[in-house]
């Protein structure tokens, strides 16, 4: 399956698929001159004498996030100059979320720019197809430092899902999940009905698709500046402050976000989201629920007031639902706030 | 006197005048919530108690060049993350070419973009208010990282200009020169009359702002694809060697790849330029013209084959004139091109 985005310039394709790597990238590869690979190490290892043997030396590089500094990211910004690159080379960047980050910004500032396509291998990184963020981190947080640019593809193959850790298919999960929600609730329950027992990675290839779809109509409506991007954070408000705090994988800390944003829709607008169901439902599958009733509400309130996104003094921007159909941003008073969460702390 | 950009999106000023930092500044730091200032240490070290008292707590950074690489730019960057720098902050960047070229490449980078004026204080920056280019060096050579990003203005305070050294005007002039000579045999007539005997700077505002409409001129009609943007390299592919080599500033050993190319242009071409003329006046006002005599031919053509510009083997891309008017790229022999310059070194 193929997906276009939708932007008014730059636009791409989303290749998604199983066992579609190498013949996708030769339509693409032969337009250049030369190309390059980055290659996550794990990745490298897992695949180097199957699905990779076809690459001929890749820069490997330090697996995930620990390569989103400065430090290894000039490392090899300055292999790729020893090697060669121009300005009408390709850079494939094979990996996860941050592999992609960090990848995509060697791409746009190396000889002030060459055209790369990410291979994400995992299932939160479906979360990056669309957007155009690169960045890595600074000693003062998480992706302070990057550009918009653009891929010139992705390929998404959906082989790589095969070797992931449980922890990442929960964390990956967490991010389909929420583009689920974003969708519509009929969407929502589907994906709670095929997944009841288990998350298996072979039943979410339409998810993953719809979600990245999703997100695309959100970031196109967002571009008319109706301020919908905004809605890409449910969940993330809180999850940002769990996920400092007791260093769980970003899309779980996610769905544990996602309970607090529908406790507290229930409680501010009236709408009947099941909370009992969808804590079961996470439970049943693994996601730590018990950090909501272990943590300590005024250290996740001061974590929470360091946000970027807050812009009133005395509020926190929470992503709730008006109803079950539709997101929406609100202030809310971090009196208030800490009274609903100690509420939910409760009811865990 | 100001300059409007003609591109087809995210246009500026140009400013250019004595005195008008402060003023102008303050139209545009107002719609700022908060302003950062980067300011080369040569610089400031000079005007600290008078042109730039108005400025609290600046960054001074490592001057010229030497600021130009990854150590000192991610050290500047750090300490703009710690002061708390924001979206909508601006980072006013005074300096020169080098200084504009990495506090550019810093706001273009840093929380993936923010605004930024460049307040250029050497004759050779003009060159740098026009194309957009920012960049930083490699260990594999200069400017090979780095982002088009464009400001929101260049404040040109002529006043700046007072304390060059010599050595900064001859190789700033160099740049002037060039542009003279792209814009029109009249034009460089006029400007080798008004510096017969001296380079005075206080004469030379109207030739800046003509080299800065110059520049201009040939970049958008470059983003038609003529490709004259080419012509900007006018005496830089000897220039780029002979620099490298002997350690002279860019402009000045501009001003001796500008002999070579009258002097190709004459023999190849059939021009009439009149050498002995320019050498003369360069010679005057203290070029260091005798390198021409000096050089080892083999080593500059070594030097010169290296060039990222030449893309056919056995050629050199050389910006001749086709006529007094009109620059055109012309691919050289190599055999062809070692002959006339050693004409021209027995010339000297």
């Amino acid at each position: 399956m193929d997906i276009s985005t939708a932007y008014k310039d730059n636009n791409y394709k989303i290749h998604v698929a199983r066992n579609i790597l190498e013949n996708r990238l030769n339509t693409y590869t032969e337009q250049y001159e030369s190309v390059y690979y980055i290659i996550d190490e794990n990745v490298y290892d897992i695949y180097k004498d199957t699905k990779l043997s076809f690459i001929k030396s890749p820069l490997v590089v330090t697996e995930g996030e620990s390569f989103k500094y400065v430090s290894p990211l000039m490392h090899t910004m300055e292999e790729l100059l020893a090697a060669g690159i121009k300005r009408n080379s390709l850079l494939v960047v094979i990996g996860g979320g941050a592999t992609g980050d960090a990848g995509g910004f060697i791409a746009s500032i190396v000889l002030r720019g060459v055209d790369y396509i990410h291979v994400p291998t995992t299932l939160l990184a479906h979360d990056s197809a669309i957007g155009g963020k690169t960045a890595i981190n600074s000693e003062h947080g998480k992706n302070l430092i990057g550009a918009f640019y653009r891929p010139k593809a992705v390929i998404y193959d959906l082989e790589f899902l095969d070797s992931l850790p449980r922890a990442e298919v929960l964390s990956g999960f967490g991010e389909v999940y929420k583009h689920a929600m974003l969708n519509s609730p009929e969407l929502s329950e589907e994906l709670v009905n095929i997944t009841a027992d288990s998350i298996d990675v072979d039943e979410l290839p339409a998810f993953i698709i719809k979600g990245i779809e999703t997100k695309m109509k959100i970031v196109i409506e967002d571009e008319h500046e109706s301020g919908s991007r905004k809605f890409l954070n449910l969940g993330h408000t809180l999850a940002h402050a769990v996920e400092y705090k007791y260093k769980i994988p970003h899309g779980q800390a996610v769905m544990l976000g996602i309970i607090a944003a529908l406790y507290i829709s229930n409680e501010l607008n009236g709408t009947d989201f099941n909370i009992g169901n969808h804590i079961d439902y996470m439970r049943r599958h693994g996601y730590p629920v018990n950090l909501l009733k272990e943590m300590d509400i005024d250290e996740m309130m001061q974590l929470m007031m360091k946000d970027k996104k807050n812009h009133r003094n005395d509020y926190i921007s929470y992503i709730v639902f008006k109803d079950q159909n539709t997101p929406e941003v609100m202030d809310i008073k971090i009196e208030n706030l800490k009274k609903i969460l100690a509420a939910l702390k409760e009811r865990i």
